[in-house]
């Protein structure tokens, strides 16, 4: 393995390779500190966009009040990474599953989520027989349709199961409404957000009918954060992509964060005419759900053309050899193709830091 | 990081988790080395599928006469991994990757492609400076449209260059149909391979007809690789997938190589009628150009849910905390998403591998 000397010229770093500016990375962190601070919403960033122990540490500094996750093995570099709390956003079952869970709490302080009784039964057997107490909250599905309880009563029916659990804490609920991220207009992610605000926060008043306290009540993503987050009863956001944005993150309206991630790219090949060759393809830049990449610099498009390959097209093509950026459509997949993140300033290599939650997905 | 011990069944292991049943594996490399022996023509099996040294050196024990290689940096995994000779099937450009392909080329028989003359220089001047003599393959466009000089008079013009430069080894030519290699009927892809093999020898024939050896005419796939091999001229083939396939290679007609890879997921939410919510999604199982995974059971449909989710949909769906087996629909990048491959037999985990070459894209 080859890693570029500190401060190496953007334009001579090995291709394919991912790249932050730092600047951008510290205003996008700053802005989001400050949303926080004015609007008295706490922030829990997300570590799956990332995926990086020391920008984690950089968003707790700027007053984030823990670390969220997407899996057990993203947390668990979190906190070899030095991240003290961390909550894991997706339901965790089975016996291997549960010893790494257990251990991890040893650690840190862990937060679970759960939408089943059954699964809430097997993680007080494991908290009990080890002698913690696992702090957990209830998710609630408030719209996307994928895990969580219906809200309402079935939210305050678990939320008592689990506060009647040896072993464990009812900690509060999670709601993610991850089908409006992408909304385009204010208007309609508006609209469509506070109805499933509206859903949470039904759920959490039913569960206050029962006697219980409703510590965290967390939600909303990059692109409902400033609504989610200005609802009465909801304690706290998971934005992740704000840190950098991502090509189609940065077609959505009335986002104050700017784009900060690309890939660089190396022209190899121009025997076609009126196309570029690339050397990033699938296994360098993620064309998944969001379409393919952007091109940072007017006039070019690019095709996917397979694993390793991408085609540029335009009317003033780059020459063989030359370096182009593109701009990833989804952030967090990309950053999970690459075990570096190139962090460059003015130009040049500043940083090379290790992605240490790539590919950390059980 | 947590591994499973040797033994482990394969429902106990933690998931998303990458499996190969070792005797698919070895039938299918058999079966390719078989037909190897009959036909005479060579095999180069393409290392692009596994990113795994152990793999290459059984492919190597087989008869394979070397590895090839999508990037540089696969070749270096597979050189270190123990494999002597590596043919690097993109085209490199820039004083970084040169430098790093020098020093490779000083620990392995290492074989290049070119498809414009400027290129050819950059790697002569970088040679001779080395006291190196690199082995150059001339890359022909047979119809895949993205590398390759146009078939015939250009191709031999680029053989004539780099017989002529110094430092450079002039070895043969590479096509790659990789446009037919999931053409569905036998028919189909044998009329249109004919077409781009036609292309490649015409290419051979006008490079002899300058007084030039080709030592090397190497092209097709697993879908194309009997196709083209028993072509008088080409002498060898570049298959990949063979060794275990993927959903999308299992629909292609008249290929006798057997499925052999999965990605275990679990059913980590059961709160949605009609579906089941598993813990593999996008960053777990590749889910770009070729589609979703298939279900290895019978009546079970996969759709995407995001980055770490999928949702089962289907007549009879298992329950919280059950393990199920997707097929990929693209070995390839799927692959690519894994740190390690486990390696069962009849159930139980027979072997770690580490995927040394996954990520490996500059």
């Amino acid at each position: 393995m080859y890693l570029p000397p500190i401060g190496t010229r953007i334009e001579e770093l090995d291709t394919p390779a991912l790249v932050v500016d730092a600047a951008v990375l510290e205003q996008n962190i700053a802005r989001m500190a400050e949303w926080s601070r004015r609007t008295g919403c706490a922030v829990r960033p997300h570590a799956k966009a990332h995926k990086t122990p020391l920008i984690a540490r950089k968003q707790l500094e700027a007053g984030a009040i823990g670390i969220s996750c997407a899996k057990l093995g993203e947390a668990e570099a979190m906190v070899a990474g030095g991240v003290p709390s961390v909550l894991i956003t997706s339901e965790l079952t089975g016996a291997a599953k549960l010893s790494r869970l257990i251990a991890l709490a040893r650690h840190a302080d862990v937060l679970v989520v759960v939408d089943e009784a059954a699964n809430a039964r097997e993680l007080s057997r494991a908290a009990t027989a080890a002698g913690l107490r696992l702090g957990v909250l209830v998710e609630v599905n408030v719209g996307q349709d994928r895990c969580g309880v219906p809200p309402g009563g079935p939210a305050a029916d678990l939320a008592a199961t689990v506060a009647g659990l040896p072993g464990l804490r009812f900690a509060g609920l999670q709601g993610y409404e991850g089908n409006l991220q992408h909304v385009r207009t204010v208007e309609e992610r508006q609209a469509r957000c506070l109805v499933s605000m509206a859903q949470l926060l039904e759920s959490r008043r039913a569960v206050e009918a029962r006697g219980l306290s409703v510590g965290i009540c967390t939600t909303g993503g990059t692109g409902t954060h400033d609504i989610a987050g200005e609802q009465e009863g909801v304690t706290e956001v998971q934005p992740g992509s704000y840190i950098w944005m991502d090509a189609d993150y940065l077609q959505v309206q009335g986002l104050p964060y700017q784009g900060g991630l690309t890939v660089l790219t190396t022209v190899i090949s121009r025997q076609r005419p009126g196309a570029a060759i690339v050397d990033a393809g699938q296994k360098a830049i993620s064309q998944d759900g969001h379409g393919g990449p952007q091109v940072k610099h007017a006039g070019l498009s690019y095709a996917p053309m397979g694993d390793e390959h991408g085609k540029l097209a335009g009317n003033e093509l780059p020459s063989l050899g030359d370096v182009v950026q593109l701009v990833p459509s989804h952030c967090d997949t990309t950053v999970n193709l690459h075990d570096h993140l190139h962090v460059v300033r003015d130009g040049r290599l500043e940083a090379i830091w290790r992605v240490e939650g790539r590919g950390k997905v059980t």
